[in-house]
C-alpha cells in the first residue's frame, strides 16, 4: 500500500511551500487563483486526501448522517432513501446506512454503532418489535437530533416525519362503504408499528361513522408481503358469507391477494371491492388497477433530511426540540379495483 | 451539548482507576470479569464512545465500505443493497451509500467524497453516462480495494460480480424463436453499459444460430421505465407488419408494455410473446405472468460484500487483483406471456 501524499509531497512537486499549499487547499485568500489551481490539479493527480479524520477531532463533526430502516429492500423504503440521498449529497454529507430487519436487537446494535461512528445526526424508521427508545438516549443526552420518519416513536419529545394514517385510513374504508360495502376486512402489519394502529383506528372510525359494527373477526394481521396475499385470500375464501370489501395496507399484498381471489372465480371488484396502501408501480399494472393511498416516500426523505440538515447547520436546537410531528400531504386513488359503482360523471 | 464521556469520568464514578477503565474497555486480560462488566455497564450508561477516529488514525482503518449506486429507488439496487448490508453489518462495517442518478459527474464527486472520508474499499455500479474509470485511480493508486457490480468497468484490471448477461439474452430470444417468433424486436437501455451490450450480442447471436436476419430497426432504445413501457407500445404498434416476439431488457417496462399492447386489443401471447429481465414481484402479478430471467440481486450484493471483505481481513492482496469476473447464476424462468405453444408434458 502507497504512503498517504502530504502537503509537502505536492510542495516539493510544484517547488512551492507547505505553507502555500496548505493555504491554497483551505481556499485562503492570500494565494492568488492561479496558483491556487495548479495547486488542486496537483492534489488531486496525485491523490491527496484532505485529512477529514484530524479536521473531524477538531470540529467534532464528521459529515456522516446515520439512517436506519427496517429494511433496504422495500419499494417504501428505498424511494425514501433515494429523497435523502438527494438533499443530503448536495449539502454534503455522507450517509451511513443500516437495516434492523425489523429486529430491536439489531436495531439496537445499530444504533450502537452509529453512536461509536459519531454521526452528526440520526433519521430512524423503527423496527416491528421495537417498543421502546432508551437505545437512542446517549444521542440525546450528547445533543445528537434524531428524526423519526414513517415508524415513529409514540413517546412524547421525539420529531417524527408522518403522513396522517388515521385519515388514510378513514378515507379508504369510507370510500368501500360509499360503494356499498357493508363487510369489509383490514388486513394490517404488526400493531406495535404507529403506522398499522393508526390505519386501524381511521377503519374502525369509518365504520362508526356509518353505523356499521366492528367485529374483530374482520381484522387480519399479516407480513404484508407477495406470500401473505395468498394466505390472506383463503382465509377471505373460507369465510361465511363472504366479505364485500377488503382494505390492504401495502399494494403488494392486495395485489397478490387480488391474483389468488381471481384464480379462485371472484370478481373484483363485483364480489370483494379492494383497496391497497402505498401507490406502488404495481398498483397501476395489475388488473384490475388497484385503489390505493398515494404515499410520498420520496418527498417523506426530502423532507426528514432537510429539517435535519436544517438543524444542524443553522444551530436553532429549539426548532427540531419543539415540533412534534411533521404530516406530509397523502392522497387515495380510485381505480378500478374498488369501483362497484360507476363514478358520476 | 454535553461534553465527551471520557475514561477518566468513568473511572471517578466507579471508584476505580483510569487505568483499569481503559485496560477493561479493550478487554485486556489484567481485569477480572466482574469489573470489565460493571466499567461496560457504566460506559452504556454514562453514553461513553469509544474514540474511534482517534483509533483510525492509528489504524488508517474506518471500517466504512462506500457503494455507489446509480439509483437508490430502483427494486433491483435495493435488494442488493439489502444483500450486502447483511454481509457488512455482520463482519462490523458501516455503509456509506451514494447515488450517481446515471451521472458521470456525480459518480466523480461520489468518489471523491468517498476517498476523502477514506473508505476501507469500494463497491461500484457503474452510471449510464460513464465511459471511464480516472475517477477510481485515487483509491488505486492507495491500495483501497475497488468491485464492481452489475454494470462493471470493461477496462480489464478491475474486478466485477455480473451474471453472464449475453447467455441471458441469449437464451431468452432462443426461446422466442422456439415459441414460432420470426420477428423479435429488443428493447434496451443505454449502450454504454455493459449489461445491455451483452444481452443485445446474445440475441443478435441466437438470431444468427437460427437463421433469422438482424435488422437494426428491431432494437429500440428506451428509458425502461413505466412511462417507457408506453412509449415503446405505441412504437410497436405503429409497426407493419406487427412483430410477433418482445425481448425488454427489464420486467417493469415490459409489464407497462403489456398493460398498453392489451388496450390496444393485441392479444399476449398469441399475437406477441413478450419476455422480460429480472423476475421482480410485477413479473409473478402481471396478466399474463410474465417470462422473465431470475437476476439475483440479494445474492449478488452479497457476493461482491464478501469478497470485498475478505480481501480486507486476510490482505490477500493477490485474490482480488487477479480475479477479472465472478459471475453468478441467472436462469430463464418460462410464464404465459410467451408462451405461443403448450409445454409438452
Amino acid at each position: 500500500m502507497n504512503k498517504d501524499i502530504t502537503i509537502y509531497d505536492i510542495a516539493k512537486n510544484l517547488g512551492v511551500s507547505p505553507t502555500t499549499v496548505s493555504r491554497a487547499l483551505n481556499d485562503h485568500p492570500a494565494v492568488n487563483p492561479k496558483t491556487k489551481k495548479r495547486i488542486f490539479d496537483a492534489a488531486d493527480q496525485m491523490g491527496y486526501q484532505s485529512n477529514v479524520f484530524a479536521s473531524n477531532l477538531r470540529s467534532k463533526r464528521t459529515n456522516n448522517i446515520g439512517i436506519i430502516v427496517p429494511r433496504l429492500n422495500s419499494s417504501f423504503q428505498s424511494s425514501v432513501l433515494a429523497g435523502m440521498e438527494k438533499v443530503a449529497n448536495e449539502a454534503g454529507y455522507n450517509l451511513i446506512i443500516s437495516q434492523s430487519l425489523e429486529s430491536y436487537e439489531k436495531e439496537k446494535a445499530n444504533a450502537r454503532s452509529m453512536f461509536n461512528s459519531r454521526v452528526d445526526g440520526l433519521l430512524v424508521s423503527l423496527a416491528g418489535d421495537t417498543d421502546k427508545t432508551k437505545h437512542f438516549q446517549p444521542f440525546m443526552d450528547k445533543g445528537t437530533p434524531i428524526l423519526f420518519f414513517d415508524r415513529v416513536a409514540s413517546q412524547s419529545g421525539h420529531t417524527g416525519v408522518v403522513i396522517d394514517n388515521s385519515q388514510a385510513g378513514y378515507n379508504a374504508t369510507q370510500h368501500l362503504i360509499q360503494q356499498g360495502c357493508k363487510n369489509i376486512i383490514h388486513v394490517l402489519g404488526n400493531l406495535k408499528i404507529n403506522v398499522y394502529g393508526e390505519r386501524l383506528k381511521g377503519y374502525k372510525y369509518a365504520l362508526m361513522d356509518h353505523d356499521i359494527p366492528f367485529t374483530q373477526e374482520n381484522i387480519l394481521h399479516s407480513d404484508l408481503n407477495e406470500e401473505a396475499g395468498e394466505d390472506i385470500a383463503h382465509k377471505i375464501l373460507s369465510m361465511d358469507p363472504l366479505p364485500d370489501g377488503l382494505f390492504v395496507s401495502n399494494d403488494a399484498c392486495a395485489a397478490s391477494c387480488i391474483r389468488s381471489l381471481k384464480q379462485a372465480g371472484i370478481k373484483i371488484p363485483e364480489d370483494i371491492a379492494v383497496v391497497g396502501f402505498n401507490n406502488d408501480m404495481i398498483s397501476r399494472l395489475i388488473e384490475p388497477n388497484l385503489t390505493t393511498t398515494h404515499y410520498p416516500g420520496y418527498e417523506m426523505g426530502e423532507v426528514a433530511m432537510k429539517n435535519l440538515i436544517n438543524h444542524l447547520t443553522d444551530n436553532t436546537e429549539g426548532v427540531l426540540h419543539n415540533t412534534n410531528t411533521i404530516t406530509l400531504r397523502s392522497e387515495l386513488i380510485i381505480r378500478a379495483s374498488s369501483l362497484k359503482k360507476k363514478l358520476e360523471p
